[in-house]
């Protein structure tokens, strides 16, 4: 397939939640800075003019001067006699690396590096160490091929961000402005880059092609460059963002890069300074997918920006760390089953951040849990759990709650306490397995006792009635009942009682705490039991045909993917036989099998576009949850890669997502909900690794 | 005339450049931090609700429950059952005072307080002596008359600011909502307020009354108070905000309320515990005016929010004072020509900001400019001059240079050296003579020197072609010519050169020199020449009839109020001999009250309403300046109020306005720019001191 050239993605960086969001054709774009959603609605500038026409990149969307706001002045706009236009989308390449975004026409190119690698823990290495991994910027390319022409060219690339406030860098050896503190761009003063400045980019330059004298009233600015007839030039620039000050509220906190960077113009200057380096970073991650196909390299790409978008290092006054992934465009901090998902992720990169989420739940946002039993009128003991999430919008909520659940309701917006032990107790296994860190395992010796009363009470509290699924509810839902992270799917997976999805998950979390406990040399005499108990209620699951039921009670004409979604875990720490149809659990891993290949076969859980339904009763599938399930498929069954399907689920997110970023929820191939979702990032399980 | 009920208005706090702004009706509203022109887009919900039926104060614009965004969780909105009415304007009365903004309908009241007074000089009183007149904070009172009903009622006041992040306030004693760390409300938890938080203001409230448990997803979220059937209840509440880190870049600064109040949660603390004090003190500004007709009372009250709206004081990280008036919604930061109306105002309640914005001035914004005469190829030295403003949108722009002024242009955005040689020396003058302030003349003393020469170089640098009018440019223009502060009337006021307005100001200036000079002990042999050198070209001035030419050479029709304005100097100063048609310049008096009896007797300058036009052939007119013009009218030529002028001005603001706060330019009745404007404060002219 073409690949898509039209969409948004974000362009961010480590830790800053923040980027420079751009790539819809028209819809211009620009920072978001303290926010991962869609870009504070402006204008963006990049192409090239000659003395009578101008070229822009399809993304852009220059203006004409709006001067009505100076009423009557009259003054501006009609020096703007260029011809503009813009370049057709169909006539551009873009080319979406791990590291890199290009757009390539005829005559111009531009490209963005968003580099990443491996980041210091800054509670062993301190935040000095962590400088270079944690600056808010990107580094741009800018390239004019004017060999074939007889006319000067200027390169140009700016912004209109619907406000003023910008003013030039005033550091010595650069070239740039600084947008109110908050954002900016900047070269090396030796490429011959001159700053322009007014009330639109081709009213900033006269006819001659030189920049008149900046206008700072004006909210359109950028960097330009001479191109002499039949010359060719390229060149190089750095983009940056700052937030100073708190940057969460209910504890406070700042950004973890204002310990080592003081200002925009120190990130700015430290950018350019390492220009070279980070490009090389950035290809090198470009080079890492080269064995991906180009539709899986494309999906892991784009996710991960959606990634790096959302996550958001912080420190508190005393300097400690404090790790948020927030959730897209609901921007809820460290959801708990978003974090589960992202920790492969993670683990590869920067291992140490899932264990301050670990760590943050149990200090802040633990509770000890009682427990509602169907037709019990009594509360029994419940065991500890913990919140959904730790707040939302850069708002800690108070310990003890999250921003989403409430009480008394039957779906969206319900508890999840079942669902987030398993989580944690998952993530926990992810990450001993990734860091071998024995000192924190030692630190949480007492909760792992806890945590397995809690969750094998939430099969029931007698054990003699446990059946392998979680029978109970939290007391925290009052008159309602528990959900699972797939809070807007039917009520086949929305219902954590007797869910299938629910009940495998338990039993990966039994296989994680007992991994945990041996680990910590912890006996747990019953922990092969409490797994088996899962497995043989698989095995004994109504099906029709092969298909399993989505509940184990009630009657529902659903199947769903996810019923193999958490054998992803055991697979990914290597637990090969617990995941073999030859293995100790062997009896449900074929009846999953049988499951998996008797939904996608029948055709229950695909679209008519081949992409995969994560139910065949719900219209509404989400990406990041397809991927994993991709993975068991291919890795823990050995299908093989379906391509047809990742083609359309390019397609659901370009055209089908264009407009936002990397997008979870897609009806029927169209964007509908998570938008500039960070959960994307399970399709680095597309790796071998 | 019946006052206007429906129009925004800000509701801000002295230097704390925020506001909550509202009164539009169906608008909505809500906060504005760092920020003086529209509140972020958001709803404002103050009303009550019984079982069945809910009902809110005009500006209100409660919508259902948008869960879109959760797509497919069906949740919520369903639960909305009760009939929601908006009370209409035109039942309800509202009466704003100075200190504070009241709504009332039969059965509900709702008011803001404003409250303001004398604030300590910071460089000698420190900031801690600041700390009540700088909380940026107020303070609102909700009454409910439930005695004739048999339903129990829940009194409710609420935002839905249009995104997530607001968490219970944390505070003993206090009941409260905080909104990122940047805005909130709290009371007295006594009063039996609770808190509600969810997805729309009904949806929070339950069918009995009560409000549902907090849901802090949700972007809905206020106070309420249960009214029992046949009862009465008042309560009241304080609104706060909060902008910690730098406030500025280039030099950075922060808000000098983060001095001595150190997060949101300190100032709702602060605020509740002075709420009584703060009433008082409103309720005492409102007494003030009782003497004023009702709509000069209302012009005055309305302008001044615009001003508390846009003023910020500032702290360098040395602790030292910066204080700027932002520009409305165009955001310049000290426009000079807006500091010389608004001294009337400062120098009322704190004569030291004046100091600082002249100060500043001076150490960043003024420089040696050179001269253009027209028909002379060479440049001659022109002085000092100043900036016209220091910057745009909270960034202070290079130092000796505006955002505003650019070169060679001969209308808007042009340079205003002259004027602003003119505004500084006046401004100074009338510091001098609110504050006494000697120490600071003494310092100034060598500047004066330069001010002279400047000043008459600018007639023209050989002393024997001086001809009492400006009739030179700065070579800053470039190609271009000198406008003057009415950039965007036509040229009758536009241009400085050979100005009637311009030529009234220097000899303003030339007064306010003179003064100096003397408080001084500086000998200025030629002051009363030069002065007397202006008032004879006016009172040679080319006239039909006694309507006096706008320009002095150039043929136009116009004939312009702002002639008169600048008399209104010497008369604030007690100079009675120098506006008296029988003083030392009464031949130039004399002309002057022939002209303003001309061209508003001939309607020249009216429009069909009966409001004051500053410009015969333009129909933009600015309110700012049409009050001082009546001040002079009234109280230099003793020419009786215009009433309906009075009553046209406030239609123009509504619904002339109703939008967009105090909004200073209108064309013909309907406001065109200038939109939450600072320097309306010119209206504290109506009162007699």
């Amino acid at each position: 397939m073409r690949l898509p050239v039209d969409f948004h993605t974000h362009h961010g960086a480590f830790g800053a939640y923040g980027s420079f969001t751009l790539g819809n054709a028209g819809a211009g774009g620009g920072f978001n800075i303290h926010d991962g959603r869609a870009p504070t609605k402006g204008e963006v500038h990049v192409g090239f003019a000659r003395p009578n026409q101008a070229a822009f990149l399809p993304f852009s969307s220059p203006s004409a001067a709006d001067l009505s706001a100076f009423a009557g002045s009259g003054a501006g706009a009609e020096r703007e006699t260029r011809r503009v236009s813009i370049v057709a989308a169909d006539s551009i390449e873009r080319e979406l690396g791990w590291g890199t975004d290009t757009w390539r026409s005829e005559e111009l190119s531009f490209a963005l590096a968003t580099p990443f690698g491996s980041v210091p823990d800054p509670r062993s290495a301190g935040w000095e160490a962590l400088a270079p991994h944690i600056l808010p910027a990107i580094w741009a390319e800018l390239s004019l091929d004017n060999s074939r022409s007889d006319e000067p060219a200027l390169l140009v690339a700016g912004l209109a961000p619907k406000d003023a406030g910008a003013a030039p860098l005033p550091l010595p050896g650069l070239v740039g402005v600084d947008f109110q503190g908050r954002f900016g761009m900047a070269t090396s003063s030796g490429n011959g880059a001159k700053v322009y400045a007014g009330f639109s980019p081709m009213d900033c330059i006269g006819p001659d092609l030189a920049p008149r004298p900046p206008h700072w009233l004006g909210t359109s600015w950028g960097l330009c460059w001479p191109v002499p007839a039949g010359k060719r030039l390229s060149v190089r620039f750095a983009l940056g963002w700052y937030h100073a000050g708190p940057a969460t509220a209910g504890p406070s906190t700042v950004y973890g890069y204002t310990r080592v960077w003081k200002d925009l113009e120190d990130v700015l200057a430290a950018a350019v300074g390492c220009t070279e380096a980070s490009w090389e970073t950035a290809r090198e991650r470009d080079r890492e997918l080269e064995t991906l196909s180009p539709e899986r390299r494309w999906l892991l790409s784009h996710a991960t920006r959606g990634y790096f978008g959302n996550s958001q290092l912080l420190s508190t006054p005393a300097g400690d760390p404090v790790y948020v992934v927030n959730e897209g465009e609901y921007c809820m901090m460290n959801t708990l089953d978003l974090s589960v998902d992202q920790v492969f992720f993670e683990g590869r990169f920067f291992p140490w951040a899932t264990r301050e989420v670990l760590d943050l739940a149990v200090d802040r946002y633990s509770f000890l849990d009682r427990l509602k039993v169907p037709g019990d009128t009594i509360l029994h003991e419940g065991g500890v759990s913990f919140c959904h999430d730790m707040g939302v919008r850069n708002m800690f909520s108070e310990a003890g709650t999250s921003s989403y659940e409430v009480a008394d309701l039957e779906g969206c917006f319900s508890h999840m306490a079942f669902e987030q032990v398993c989580n944690w107790v998952v993530l926990a296994a992810h990450h001993l397995h990734s860091s071998g860190d024995g000192n924190w395992l030692a630190r949480n010796r007492d909760l792992l006792e806890s945590l397995r009363t809690s969750l094998e009470r939430r099969e029931h509290p007698d054990p003699s009635l446990r059946r392998g699924v979680p029978g109970t509810d939290s007391a925290r839902c009052g008159s309602g009942t528990e959900i699972t992270t797939y809070d807007s799917l039917d009520p086949s997976l929305s219902q954590a009682r007797g869910n299938l999805y629910a009940a495998v998950k338990l039993w990966a979390a039994y296989l994680a705490l007992e991994r945990l406990s041996r680990a910590a040399g912890i006996p747990w005499e019953s922990a092969a039991r409490d797994a088996s108990r899962v497995a043989e209620a698989i095995e004994a699951w109504p099906r029709e045909d092969d298909a399993l039921s989505a509940l184990l009670e009630t009657r529902t004409r659903s199947a769903i993917l996810p019923a193999v979604e958490c054998l992803v875990h055991p697979h990914v720490w290597g637990d090969r036989d617990a995941v073999s149809p030859r293995g100790r659990f062997g009896g449900m891993i074929r009846t999953l099998e049988a499951h998996l290949d008797a939904v996608l076969e029948f055709g229950l859980c695909r679209f008519a576009d081949g992409g995969w339904r994560l139910s065949s009763t719900s219209d509404n599938s989400w990406l990041s949850k397809i991927f994993l399930v991709q993975r068991v498929a291919e890795r823990v069954f050995a299908r093989p890669p379906d391509r047809r399907a990742d083609a359309a689920h390019v397609s659901w997110l370009s055209p089908g997502s264009a407009a936002w970023g990397f997008t979870d929820q897609i009806e029927s191939g169209k964007g509908i909900g998570s938008r500039y979702y960070p959960r994307g990032v399970t399709a680095i399980l597309f790796l071998d690794s």
